[in-house]
């Protein structure tokens, strides 16, 4: 619950800074400033993320892999980290 | 003009996905659902930005090296290019 | 063994383009010629690095969440994650 | 050449730790302590990317812009931006 909530405040202010990258654009603010919010967003998320990973890794992987099913659990987060990496 | 509509007609579709990842958290949905559509957000600003760049490269950074005012310029986008790149 | 062999022998071939992009360095090669290589190894590192993980989490992390050790092995991993995002 | 001399000198760092990696997987090496110095490698790279792309656009971009040979220029500059953002 209080890691729910946490990550629903996080992803709320997320999407301010993203309303504010829509409104440079509209605004024509300069081109790099622009970039530099939404990589801030990017930033945001990315941290959001990671407290995601390490609850799911808490909770359903460790079920998982107590009741021996670790293939499918395994390779979900690989896929996760693959992702995220180019 | 029309570049500048692109880009908010797809920052305006990540910022609807986001909407979707705010509503997946709140529903509880799974982690590794949620964290695929987190990523999807992030990967769609990433594009933005690729867009926003080539835009800045071509006219900003061009009118800049032109002028021989070429250490900010290039600068500030190398400190975008490192900020992409953990 | 089997994937300890597959790992290394990557490295080995991400060592060879490593070795390859300081050629490219010393022969003054064109600019964006190098980034490429440069980018390919690192690309060829982080596969390398999701098949580590993937063992990792088979492995060393199922025996520890088996054995209720949950907060540090998830840390470690959560620590990994977020490296490679920036 | 002194800015040559210094991404040689990042390289050749990069390959000795790289040089570190193959060895720790000989060993069988704990996995987070590998997985932390293979992404040192590719932080190391990644930093090596910027120094090139900084003379890159300093040099080779400045002088296509001022030609007005702008496209092939930027385009070849986004495509390395994409390839590091996954």
């Amino acid at each position: 619950m209080d890691s729910r909530n946490g990550v629903l405040h996080r992803l709320k202010i997320a999407r301010g800074h993203l309303d504010k990258v829509i409104n440079m654009v509209q605004d024509d603010e300069y081109c790099i400033d622009i970039l530099t919010q939404s990589q801030a967003v990017q930033g945001q998320l990315s941290e959001v993320d990671a407290k995601i990973l390490e609850k799911h890794l808490s909770t359903c992987v460790a079920d998982a892999l107590k009741k021996g099913d670790n293939k499918n659990a395994v390779n979900e987060v690989v896929k996760v980290f693959r992702r995220g990496h180019g």
